[in-house]
Protein backbone atom coordinates (compact mmCIF):
# COMPACT_ATOMS: atom_id res chain seq x y z
CA UNK A 1 0.00 0.00 0.00
CA UNK A 2 0.93 3.30 -0.79
CA UNK A 3 1.08 5.52 2.16
CA UNK A 4 -0.18 8.41 0.31
CA UNK A 5 -3.03 6.88 -0.86
CA UNK A 6 -6.10 8.16 0.46
CA UNK A 7 -7.02 5.48 3.61
CA UNK A 8 -9.61 2.85 2.64
CA UNK A 9 -13.77 3.68 2.89
CA UNK A 10 -13.77 0.95 5.18
CA UNK A 11 -11.81 3.01 7.92
CA UNK A 12 -14.01 6.20 7.70
CA UNK A 13 -16.73 6.15 10.07
CA UNK A 14 -19.77 9.32 10.77
CA UNK A 15 -19.12 10.58 13.85
CA UNK A 16 -23.46 11.54 14.20
CA UNK A 17 -22.62 14.92 15.83
CA UNK A 18 -21.97 15.65 11.84
CA UNK A 19 -25.32 14.72 11.17
CA UNK A 20 -26.69 16.61 13.97
CA UNK A 21 -30.30 16.26 13.00
CA UNK A 22 -30.71 12.84 12.89
CA UNK A 23 -31.55 10.18 15.23
CA UNK A 24 -29.22 7.17 16.06
CA UNK A 25 -31.36 4.37 13.77
CA UNK A 26 -31.37 7.81 11.14
CA UNK A 27 -27.45 8.39 11.14
CA UNK A 28 -27.19 4.06 11.28
CA UNK A 29 -29.35 3.91 8.41
CA UNK A 30 -27.65 6.57 6.12
CA UNK A 31 -23.90 5.26 6.97
CA UNK A 32 -25.80 1.73 5.86
CA UNK A 33 -27.11 3.17 2.49
CA UNK A 34 -23.61 5.00 2.10
CA UNK A 35 -21.75 1.30 2.61
CA UNK A 36 -20.22 2.68 6.08
CA UNK A 37 -18.31 0.07 8.35
CA UNK A 38 -18.53 2.60 11.74
CA UNK A 39 -20.22 5.27 13.42
CA UNK A 40 -19.34 7.34 16.24
CA UNK A 41 -22.29 7.97 18.96
CA UNK A 42 -23.01 10.04 21.17
CA UNK A 43 -25.07 9.70 24.48
CA UNK A 44 -28.01 12.16 24.68
CA UNK A 45 -28.62 10.65 21.42
CA UNK A 46 -28.35 7.35 22.39
CA UNK A 47 -30.47 8.02 25.27
CA UNK A 48 -32.89 9.46 23.19
CA UNK A 49 -33.45 6.15 20.62
CA UNK A 50 -32.71 3.80 23.79
CA UNK A 51 -29.62 2.29 24.63
CA UNK A 52 -30.27 -1.44 23.62
CA UNK A 53 -32.14 -0.18 20.68
CA UNK A 54 -29.36 1.66 19.71
CA UNK A 55 -26.86 -1.07 20.23
CA UNK A 56 -29.63 -3.17 18.15
CA UNK A 57 -29.53 -0.97 15.00
CA UNK A 58 -25.86 -0.64 14.95
CA UNK A 59 -25.49 -4.90 14.96
CA UNK A 60 -28.22 -5.32 12.50
CA UNK A 61 -26.87 -3.02 10.43
CA UNK A 62 -23.44 -4.30 10.84
CA UNK A 63 -21.90 -1.37 11.98
CA UNK A 64 -19.09 -1.20 14.41
CA UNK A 65 -19.19 1.82 17.01
CA UNK A 66 -16.00 3.59 16.49
CA UNK A 67 -16.48 5.46 20.09
CA UNK A 68 -19.09 7.09 22.41
CA UNK A 69 -18.75 10.02 23.42
CA UNK A 70 -18.75 11.94 25.65
CA UNK A 71 -17.19 10.41 29.29
CA UNK A 72 -14.98 13.54 31.37
CA UNK A 73 -16.57 16.78 32.24
CA UNK A 74 -14.88 15.91 36.09
CA UNK A 75 -14.05 19.36 37.34
CA UNK A 76 -16.56 20.68 40.59
CA UNK A 77 -16.06 22.72 43.50
CA UNK A 78 -17.57 20.07 45.47
CA UNK A 79 -16.33 16.97 46.14
CA UNK A 80 -20.13 15.57 46.12
CA UNK A 81 -20.40 16.84 42.90
CA UNK A 82 -17.08 15.26 41.47
CA UNK A 83 -18.34 12.15 43.05
CA UNK A 84 -21.53 12.18 40.58
CA UNK A 85 -19.71 13.49 37.80
CA UNK A 86 -17.03 9.90 38.27
CA UNK A 87 -20.26 7.92 38.75
CA UNK A 88 -21.52 9.56 35.26
CA UNK A 89 -18.33 8.01 33.56
CA UNK A 90 -19.09 4.52 35.09
CA UNK A 91 -22.20 4.55 33.57
CA UNK A 92 -20.80 6.02 30.12
CA UNK A 93 -18.37 2.68 30.53
CA UNK A 94 -21.35 0.66 30.89
CA UNK A 95 -22.98 2.08 27.80
CA UNK A 96 -20.20 1.49 25.84
CA UNK A 97 -19.97 -2.07 26.25
CA UNK A 98 -23.80 -2.08 25.89
CA UNK A 99 -22.53 -0.63 22.61
CA UNK A 100 -20.20 -2.75 21.43
CA UNK A 101 -17.41 0.12 21.70
CA UNK A 102 -13.92 -0.48 22.81
CA UNK A 103 -13.21 3.45 23.22
CA UNK A 104 -15.31 6.40 25.64
CA UNK A 105 -14.42 9.51 24.37
CA UNK A 106 -13.25 12.16 27.39
CA UNK A 107 -14.39 15.95 27.04
CA UNK A 108 -12.37 16.62 30.42
CA UNK A 109 -14.36 19.55 31.13
CA UNK A 110 -13.72 23.20 31.94
CA UNK A 111 -12.70 25.13 35.01
CA UNK A 112 -16.27 25.09 36.02
CA UNK A 113 -15.70 27.74 39.56
CA UNK A 114 -12.33 26.37 39.89
CA UNK A 115 -8.68 27.38 38.82
CA UNK A 116 -7.18 26.32 36.48
CA UNK A 117 -4.40 24.00 38.32
CA UNK A 118 -7.31 22.94 40.22
CA UNK A 119 -9.43 21.82 37.53
CA UNK A 120 -6.54 20.02 36.08
CA UNK A 121 -6.35 18.19 39.11
CA UNK A 122 -9.55 17.05 39.26
CA UNK A 123 -9.20 15.83 35.56
CA UNK A 124 -6.63 13.67 36.65
CA UNK A 125 -8.22 12.34 39.39
CA UNK A 126 -11.46 11.55 37.46
CA UNK A 127 -9.51 9.42 35.19
CA UNK A 128 -8.35 7.57 37.98
CA UNK A 129 -10.86 7.05 39.56
CA UNK A 130 -12.78 5.51 36.42
CA UNK A 131 -9.68 3.87 34.81
CA UNK A 132 -9.47 0.40 36.68
CA UNK A 133 -13.35 -0.05 35.84
CA UNK A 134 -12.84 0.70 32.14
CA UNK A 135 -10.17 -1.56 32.41
CA UNK A 136 -12.11 -4.34 33.85
CA UNK A 137 -14.82 -3.44 31.29
CA UNK A 138 -12.08 -3.93 27.98
CA UNK A 139 -13.26 -0.19 27.89
CA UNK A 140 -10.60 2.30 26.59
CA UNK A 141 -10.56 5.64 27.76
CA UNK A 142 -9.73 8.12 24.85
CA UNK A 143 -8.79 11.71 26.34
CA UNK A 144 -9.34 14.43 23.80
CA UNK A 145 -7.39 17.36 23.86
CA UNK A 146 -9.71 20.21 23.08
CA UNK A 147 -8.68 23.85 21.48
CA UNK A 148 -7.42 25.95 23.90
CA UNK A 149 -10.07 28.01 22.79
CA UNK A 150 -12.55 25.85 24.63
CA UNK A 151 -10.09 25.85 27.83
CA UNK A 152 -12.55 27.50 30.05
CA UNK A 153 -15.70 25.86 29.38
CA UNK A 154 -15.60 22.32 27.83
CA UNK A 155 -11.76 21.12 28.59
CA UNK A 156 -8.71 22.36 30.30
CA UNK A 157 -6.67 19.69 28.95
CA UNK A 158 -5.76 21.82 25.95
CA UNK A 159 -2.77 19.90 24.12
CA UNK A 160 -1.57 16.49 22.90
CA UNK A 161 1.37 16.67 25.23
CA UNK A 162 -1.28 17.38 28.24
CA UNK A 163 -3.08 14.49 28.01
CA UNK A 164 -0.13 11.96 27.37
CA UNK A 165 1.05 13.04 30.61
CA UNK A 166 -2.21 12.12 32.16
CA UNK A 167 -2.30 9.20 30.44
CA UNK A 168 1.07 7.89 30.83
CA UNK A 169 0.99 8.95 34.92
CA UNK A 170 -1.95 6.44 34.92
CA UNK A 171 0.21 3.74 34.68
CA UNK A 172 -2.07 1.72 32.64
CA UNK A 173 -2.45 1.12 28.74
CA UNK A 174 -6.03 1.76 28.77
CA UNK A 175 -5.91 5.69 28.68
CA UNK A 176 -4.31 7.38 25.78
CA UNK A 177 -5.90 10.14 23.31
CA UNK A 178 -8.45 10.95 20.72
CA UNK A 179 -6.71 12.95 18.26
CA UNK A 180 -9.13 16.01 16.22
CA UNK A 181 -6.98 17.59 14.10
CA UNK A 182 -8.69 20.78 14.37
CA UNK A 183 -8.05 21.22 18.24
CA UNK A 184 -4.46 20.19 17.72
CA UNK A 185 -3.50 21.30 14.06
CA UNK A 186 -1.51 24.38 15.32
CA UNK A 187 0.11 23.00 18.55
CA UNK A 188 3.95 23.21 17.58
CA UNK A 189 4.73 20.27 19.21
CA UNK A 190 1.88 18.42 17.25
CA UNK A 191 4.49 15.84 15.47
CA UNK A 192 6.64 15.38 18.29
CA UNK A 193 3.83 14.62 20.62
CA UNK A 194 2.12 12.02 17.98
CA UNK A 195 5.51 9.97 17.81
CA UNK A 196 4.94 9.92 21.76
CA UNK A 197 1.18 8.66 21.65
CA UNK A 198 2.61 5.79 19.84
CA UNK A 199 0.01 2.72 20.77
CA UNK A 200 -1.99 5.21 22.94
CA UNK A 201 -3.69 6.58 20.16
CA UNK A 202 -7.28 5.01 20.25
CA UNK A 203 -8.95 7.81 17.75
CA UNK A 204 -8.37 9.74 15.17
CA UNK A 205 -11.07 12.16 13.91
CA UNK A 206 -10.64 14.83 10.94
CA UNK A 207 -12.59 17.85 10.00
CA UNK A 208 -11.05 21.43 8.97
CA UNK A 209 -9.92 24.88 10.37
CA UNK A 210 -11.89 27.58 8.66
CA UNK A 211 -9.91 31.14 8.44
CA UNK A 212 -11.56 33.06 9.67
CA UNK A 213 -13.55 30.94 12.07
CA UNK A 214 -17.18 31.59 12.02
CA UNK A 215 -17.95 30.75 14.97
CA UNK A 216 -16.25 29.15 18.09
CA UNK A 217 -18.36 26.23 18.99
CA UNK A 218 -20.51 26.16 15.49
CA UNK A 219 -17.70 26.89 12.75
CA UNK A 220 -15.66 23.61 11.91
CA UNK A 221 -15.49 22.88 8.53
CA UNK A 222 -15.61 20.06 6.43
CA UNK A 223 -12.40 18.34 5.15
CA UNK A 224 -10.96 20.50 2.12
CA UNK A 225 -12.74 23.87 3.63
CA UNK A 226 -10.37 25.55 5.97
CA UNK A 227 -6.06 24.88 6.33
CA UNK A 228 -5.11 21.72 7.97
CA UNK A 229 -2.91 19.76 5.91
CA UNK A 230 -5.25 16.41 6.91
CA UNK A 231 -3.09 14.13 5.25
CA UNK A 232 0.01 15.01 6.75
CA UNK A 233 -1.31 14.54 9.94
CA UNK A 234 -3.04 11.14 9.15
CA UNK A 235 -0.10 9.96 8.06
CA UNK A 236 2.26 10.79 11.00
CA UNK A 237 -0.77 9.00 13.68
CA UNK A 238 -0.34 6.14 11.04
CA UNK A 239 3.56 6.15 11.51
CA UNK A 240 2.82 6.28 14.96
CA UNK A 241 1.07 3.03 14.49
CA UNK A 242 -2.87 3.83 14.77
CA UNK A 243 -4.73 2.11 11.89
CA UNK A 244 -8.45 2.44 12.97
CA UNK A 245 -11.40 4.12 12.29
CA UNK A 246 -11.42 7.79 11.34
CA UNK A 247 -14.19 9.75 12.34
CA UNK A 248 -15.60 12.68 10.65
CA UNK A 249 -16.87 15.01 13.72
CA UNK A 250 -18.21 18.59 12.59
CA UNK A 251 -20.15 20.84 14.37
CA UNK A 252 -21.23 23.65 11.95
CA UNK A 253 -24.52 25.04 11.83
CA UNK A 254 -24.78 25.25 7.86
CA UNK A 255 -23.83 21.55 7.79
CA UNK A 256 -26.75 20.30 10.37
CA UNK A 257 -28.63 22.59 8.06
CA UNK A 258 -27.88 19.74 5.00
CA UNK A 259 -29.68 16.73 4.01
CA UNK A 260 -27.92 13.70 5.87
CA UNK A 261 -27.52 11.75 3.05
CA UNK A 262 -25.83 14.59 1.17
CA UNK A 263 -23.68 15.26 3.91
CA UNK A 264 -22.55 11.38 4.05
CA UNK A 265 -21.94 11.97 0.49
CA UNK A 266 -19.93 15.15 0.64
CA UNK A 267 -17.72 13.64 3.60
CA UNK A 268 -17.16 10.74 1.56
CA UNK A 269 -15.76 12.59 -1.26
CA UNK A 270 -13.92 15.12 1.12
CA UNK A 271 -12.22 11.99 2.65
CA UNK A 272 -11.23 10.65 -0.16
CA UNK A 273 -9.36 13.80 -1.69
CA UNK A 274 -7.69 15.07 1.63
CA UNK A 275 -7.30 12.64 4.31
CA UNK B 1 6.18 46.37 49.11
CA UNK B 2 3.84 43.32 49.71
CA UNK B 3 4.05 42.09 46.72
CA UNK B 4 0.36 40.71 46.46
CA UNK B 5 -0.56 44.29 46.86
CA UNK B 6 -2.08 45.55 43.33
CA UNK B 7 1.11 47.54 41.26
CA UNK B 8 1.50 51.01 41.44
CA UNK B 9 -0.90 53.55 39.06
CA UNK B 10 2.31 54.57 37.81
CA UNK B 11 2.87 51.35 35.94
CA UNK B 12 -0.62 51.31 34.13
CA UNK B 13 -0.46 52.01 30.61
CA UNK B 14 -3.48 52.49 28.19
CA UNK B 15 -2.84 50.52 24.94
CA UNK B 16 -5.28 52.87 22.53
CA UNK B 17 -7.15 49.94 20.88
CA UNK B 18 -8.95 49.86 24.30
CA UNK B 19 -10.53 53.12 23.39
CA UNK B 20 -10.54 52.76 19.56
CA UNK B 21 -12.67 55.52 18.64
CA UNK B 22 -10.44 57.95 20.18
CA UNK B 23 -7.55 59.19 18.13
CA UNK B 24 -3.83 59.75 19.65
CA UNK B 25 -4.36 62.72 20.81
CA UNK B 26 -7.76 62.14 22.17
CA UNK B 27 -6.17 58.65 24.25
CA UNK B 28 -3.00 60.87 25.00
CA UNK B 29 -5.36 63.73 26.74
CA UNK B 30 -7.95 60.90 28.41
CA UNK B 31 -4.62 59.14 30.20
CA UNK B 32 -3.40 62.84 31.20
CA UNK B 33 -7.14 63.41 32.24
CA UNK B 34 -6.92 60.12 34.73
CA UNK B 35 -3.14 61.22 35.79
CA UNK B 36 -1.82 57.82 33.95
CA UNK B 37 1.82 58.01 32.70
CA UNK B 38 2.19 55.53 29.82
CA UNK B 39 0.12 55.17 26.30
CA UNK B 40 0.41 51.98 24.48
CA UNK B 41 0.28 53.26 20.46
CA UNK B 42 -0.73 51.70 17.21
CA UNK B 43 0.78 52.29 13.97
CA UNK B 44 -2.84 52.93 12.25
CA UNK B 45 -3.29 55.41 14.65
CA UNK B 46 0.22 56.75 14.63
CA UNK B 47 -0.06 57.26 10.96
CA UNK B 48 -3.72 58.95 10.92
CA UNK B 49 -2.78 61.47 13.65
CA UNK B 50 1.24 62.20 11.82
CA UNK B 51 4.38 60.28 13.58
CA UNK B 52 6.23 63.51 14.76
CA UNK B 53 3.04 65.57 15.86
CA UNK B 54 1.92 62.27 17.86
CA UNK B 55 5.56 62.28 19.24
CA UNK B 56 5.32 65.55 20.27
CA UNK B 57 1.61 64.83 22.22
CA UNK B 58 2.81 61.98 24.17
CA UNK B 59 6.40 64.43 24.88
CA UNK B 60 3.98 67.53 26.16
CA UNK B 61 1.73 65.53 28.48
CA UNK B 62 4.55 63.78 30.06
CA UNK B 63 3.31 60.23 28.72
CA UNK B 64 5.96 57.30 28.01
CA UNK B 65 5.09 55.28 25.08
CA UNK B 66 5.09 51.48 26.78
CA UNK B 67 5.14 49.73 23.14
CA UNK B 68 4.06 50.07 19.53
CA UNK B 69 1.62 47.86 17.80
CA UNK B 70 2.69 46.12 15.95
CA UNK B 71 5.25 44.60 13.82
CA UNK B 72 5.27 41.34 12.22
CA UNK B 73 3.66 39.74 9.74
CA UNK B 74 6.22 37.87 8.18
CA UNK B 75 5.01 34.96 5.99
CA UNK B 76 4.47 35.81 2.63
CA UNK B 77 4.11 32.85 -0.65
CA UNK B 78 6.44 35.29 -2.60
CA UNK B 79 10.16 36.04 -1.63
CA UNK B 80 8.91 39.88 -2.94
CA UNK B 81 6.20 40.00 -0.09
CA UNK B 82 8.18 38.94 2.17
CA UNK B 83 11.25 41.36 1.51
CA UNK B 84 8.30 44.09 1.67
CA UNK B 85 7.18 43.28 4.97
CA UNK B 86 10.61 43.56 6.72
CA UNK B 87 11.06 46.37 5.11
CA UNK B 88 7.81 47.78 6.60
CA UNK B 89 9.17 46.38 9.87
CA UNK B 90 12.11 48.08 9.43
CA UNK B 91 10.20 51.66 9.25
CA UNK B 92 7.92 50.50 12.22
CA UNK B 93 11.95 50.52 14.30
CA UNK B 94 11.97 54.36 12.63
CA UNK B 95 8.76 54.83 14.09
CA UNK B 96 9.71 53.47 17.40
CA UNK B 97 12.58 55.49 18.12
CA UNK B 98 10.39 58.78 16.84
CA UNK B 99 8.14 57.98 19.30
CA UNK B 100 10.45 56.98 22.25
CA UNK B 101 8.93 54.03 22.93
CA UNK B 102 11.80 51.17 23.08
CA UNK B 103 9.85 48.14 21.93
CA UNK B 104 8.07 47.04 18.86
CA UNK B 105 5.47 44.43 19.72
CA UNK B 106 5.33 41.75 17.30
CA UNK B 107 2.44 40.20 15.91
CA UNK B 108 4.56 37.67 13.30
CA UNK B 109 1.24 36.55 10.88
CA UNK B 110 -0.40 34.09 10.21
CA UNK B 111 -0.14 31.48 7.54
CA UNK B 112 -0.99 34.05 4.43
CA UNK B 113 -1.05 30.79 2.17
CA UNK B 114 2.16 28.65 3.70
CA UNK B 115 2.18 25.67 5.86
CA UNK B 116 2.16 25.87 9.22
CA UNK B 117 6.05 25.16 9.07
CA UNK B 118 7.48 27.26 6.08
CA UNK B 119 4.99 30.11 7.78
CA UNK B 120 7.00 29.29 10.88
CA UNK B 121 10.01 29.44 9.50
CA UNK B 122 9.45 32.88 7.56
CA UNK B 123 8.68 34.51 11.19
CA UNK B 124 12.17 33.51 12.49
CA UNK B 125 14.17 34.76 9.57
CA UNK B 126 11.76 38.00 9.35
CA UNK B 127 12.82 38.48 12.96
CA UNK B 128 16.43 37.40 12.21
CA UNK B 129 16.27 39.86 9.38
CA UNK B 130 15.56 43.22 11.59
CA UNK B 131 17.31 42.29 14.84
CA UNK B 132 20.51 44.03 13.85
CA UNK B 133 18.71 47.31 12.69
CA UNK B 134 16.54 46.89 16.03
CA UNK B 135 19.51 46.56 17.86
CA UNK B 136 21.41 49.50 16.55
CA UNK B 137 18.48 51.43 16.84
CA UNK B 138 17.82 50.28 21.28
CA UNK B 139 14.34 49.17 20.08
CA UNK B 140 13.62 46.33 21.93
CA UNK B 141 11.77 43.38 19.64
CA UNK B 142 8.72 41.94 21.68
CA UNK B 143 7.15 38.74 20.26
CA UNK B 144 3.48 38.47 21.56
CA UNK B 145 2.33 35.00 21.29
CA UNK B 146 -1.28 34.74 20.24
CA UNK B 147 -3.93 32.20 21.28
CA UNK B 148 -4.04 29.37 19.33
CA UNK B 149 -7.59 30.25 18.03
CA UNK B 150 -5.58 32.94 15.71
CA UNK B 151 -3.31 30.75 14.40
CA UNK B 152 -4.30 30.81 11.09
CA UNK B 153 -4.83 34.33 10.73
CA UNK B 154 -2.93 36.43 13.24
CA UNK B 155 -0.20 34.73 14.10
CA UNK B 156 1.79 31.19 13.88
CA UNK B 157 2.80 31.59 17.22
CA UNK B 158 0.65 30.20 19.57
CA UNK B 159 2.82 29.81 23.03
CA UNK B 160 4.96 31.65 25.20
CA UNK B 161 7.67 28.38 25.08
CA UNK B 162 7.64 28.89 21.42
CA UNK B 163 8.39 32.58 21.61
CA UNK B 164 11.27 32.21 23.94
CA UNK B 165 12.54 29.46 21.32
CA UNK B 166 13.00 32.13 18.20
CA UNK B 167 14.04 34.44 20.81
CA UNK B 168 16.96 32.53 22.43
CA UNK B 169 17.95 31.41 18.53
CA UNK B 170 17.71 34.89 17.87
CA UNK B 171 21.45 34.99 19.57
CA UNK B 172 20.29 38.94 20.78
CA UNK B 173 18.70 39.66 24.44
CA UNK B 174 17.23 42.01 22.42
CA UNK B 175 14.70 40.05 21.11
CA UNK B 176 12.08 38.74 23.78
CA UNK B 177 8.78 38.51 24.47
CA UNK B 178 5.69 40.31 25.24
CA UNK B 179 2.67 38.30 27.29
CA UNK B 180 -0.80 39.01 27.71
CA UNK B 181 -3.02 36.90 29.66
CA UNK B 182 -5.88 36.17 27.42
CA UNK B 183 -3.42 35.03 24.68
CA UNK B 184 -1.58 32.09 27.63
CA UNK B 185 -3.69 31.79 30.51
CA UNK B 186 -4.79 28.35 29.50
CA UNK B 187 -0.77 27.08 28.60
CA UNK B 188 0.43 24.53 30.85
CA UNK B 189 3.67 25.62 30.54
CA UNK B 190 2.93 28.92 30.91
CA UNK B 191 4.22 28.97 34.70
CA UNK B 192 7.71 27.78 33.86
CA UNK B 193 8.07 29.56 30.71
CA UNK B 194 7.95 32.53 32.68
CA UNK B 195 10.37 31.55 34.79
CA UNK B 196 12.92 30.70 31.63
CA UNK B 197 11.69 34.13 29.77
CA UNK B 198 13.40 36.35 32.80
CA UNK B 199 15.26 39.37 31.38
CA UNK B 200 13.71 38.79 28.05
CA UNK B 201 9.67 40.14 29.13
CA UNK B 202 9.56 43.17 27.31
CA UNK B 203 5.75 43.99 28.01
CA UNK B 204 2.92 42.56 30.08
CA UNK B 205 -0.62 43.16 28.92
CA UNK B 206 -3.77 42.80 31.03
CA UNK B 207 -7.37 41.99 30.08
CA UNK B 208 -9.91 38.85 30.38
CA UNK B 209 -11.11 35.17 29.27
CA UNK B 210 -15.37 35.59 28.77
CA UNK B 211 -17.05 32.57 29.43
CA UNK B 212 -17.80 31.59 26.93
CA UNK B 213 -15.83 34.27 24.31
CA UNK B 214 -18.95 36.45 22.70
CA UNK B 215 -16.44 36.91 20.02
CA UNK B 216 -13.40 35.19 18.83
CA UNK B 217 -11.92 38.71 17.75
CA UNK B 218 -13.63 40.92 19.84
CA UNK B 219 -14.89 38.99 22.36
CA UNK B 220 -11.89 40.40 25.10
CA UNK B 221 -12.85 41.06 28.91
CA UNK B 222 -12.19 44.02 31.08
CA UNK B 223 -10.17 42.41 33.98
CA UNK B 224 -12.56 40.92 36.51
CA UNK B 225 -15.33 39.93 33.49
CA UNK B 226 -13.60 36.70 33.35
CA UNK B 227 -11.92 33.64 34.68
CA UNK B 228 -8.07 34.54 34.28
CA UNK B 229 -5.99 34.65 37.63
CA UNK B 230 -4.58 38.09 36.24
CA UNK B 231 -2.75 39.17 39.68
CA UNK B 232 -1.36 35.50 39.80
CA UNK B 233 -0.18 35.79 36.60
CA UNK B 234 1.07 39.37 37.45
CA UNK B 235 3.34 38.50 40.34
CA UNK B 236 4.65 35.43 38.27
CA UNK B 237 6.12 37.83 35.85
CA UNK B 238 7.53 40.66 38.69
CA UNK B 239 9.08 37.21 40.22
CA UNK B 240 10.78 36.16 36.87
CA UNK B 241 12.09 40.42 36.71
CA UNK B 242 9.98 42.52 34.98
CA UNK B 243 8.93 45.81 36.33
CA UNK B 244 7.90 47.76 33.59
CA UNK B 245 4.46 48.69 32.08
CA UNK B 246 1.16 46.96 32.73
CA UNK B 247 -0.78 47.54 29.35
CA UNK B 248 -4.08 47.18 29.02
CA UNK B 249 -5.42 46.15 26.15
CA UNK B 250 -8.87 45.03 25.06
CA UNK B 251 -10.73 44.22 21.93
CA UNK B 252 -14.15 44.39 22.40
CA UNK B 253 -17.17 46.06 20.45
CA UNK B 254 -19.27 46.79 23.68
CA UNK B 255 -16.07 48.61 25.06
CA UNK B 256 -15.24 50.43 22.13
CA UNK B 257 -18.83 51.70 21.99
CA UNK B 258 -18.90 53.66 25.38
CA UNK B 259 -17.25 56.72 26.44
CA UNK B 260 -13.48 56.70 26.56
CA UNK B 261 -13.30 58.69 29.58
CA UNK B 262 -15.46 56.06 31.09
CA UNK B 263 -13.76 53.20 29.91
CA UNK B 264 -10.49 54.40 31.30
CA UNK B 265 -12.15 54.81 34.67
CA UNK B 266 -13.30 51.65 34.85
CA UNK B 267 -10.05 50.10 33.49
CA UNK B 268 -8.47 51.92 36.40
CA UNK B 269 -10.86 50.28 39.31
CA UNK B 270 -10.09 46.72 37.60
CA UNK B 271 -6.88 47.53 37.53
CA UNK B 272 -6.65 47.80 40.96
CA UNK B 273 -8.43 45.14 41.83
CA UNK B 274 -7.75 42.17 39.85
CA UNK B 275 -4.08 43.19 38.48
Amino acid sequence: MDAHLPPGLDRLSLNQYTTNRWSVREAAEGCARAGLRWIGLWRDKVEAQGLEESARICRDLELGVSGLCRGGMFPAVSAEERARRIEDNLRAIDECRALGSDTLVLVCGGLSGCSVEDARRWVEEGIGAIAPYAAANNIRLGIEPLHPMFGADRSVINTLGQALDIAERSGTPGVGVVIDVYHVWWDPALHSQIVRAGARIFGFHVDDWIVPPPDILLGRGMMGDGVIDIRRIRLAVEAAGYGGPIECEIFNRDIWEMDGDEVIRRMIERYLKHC
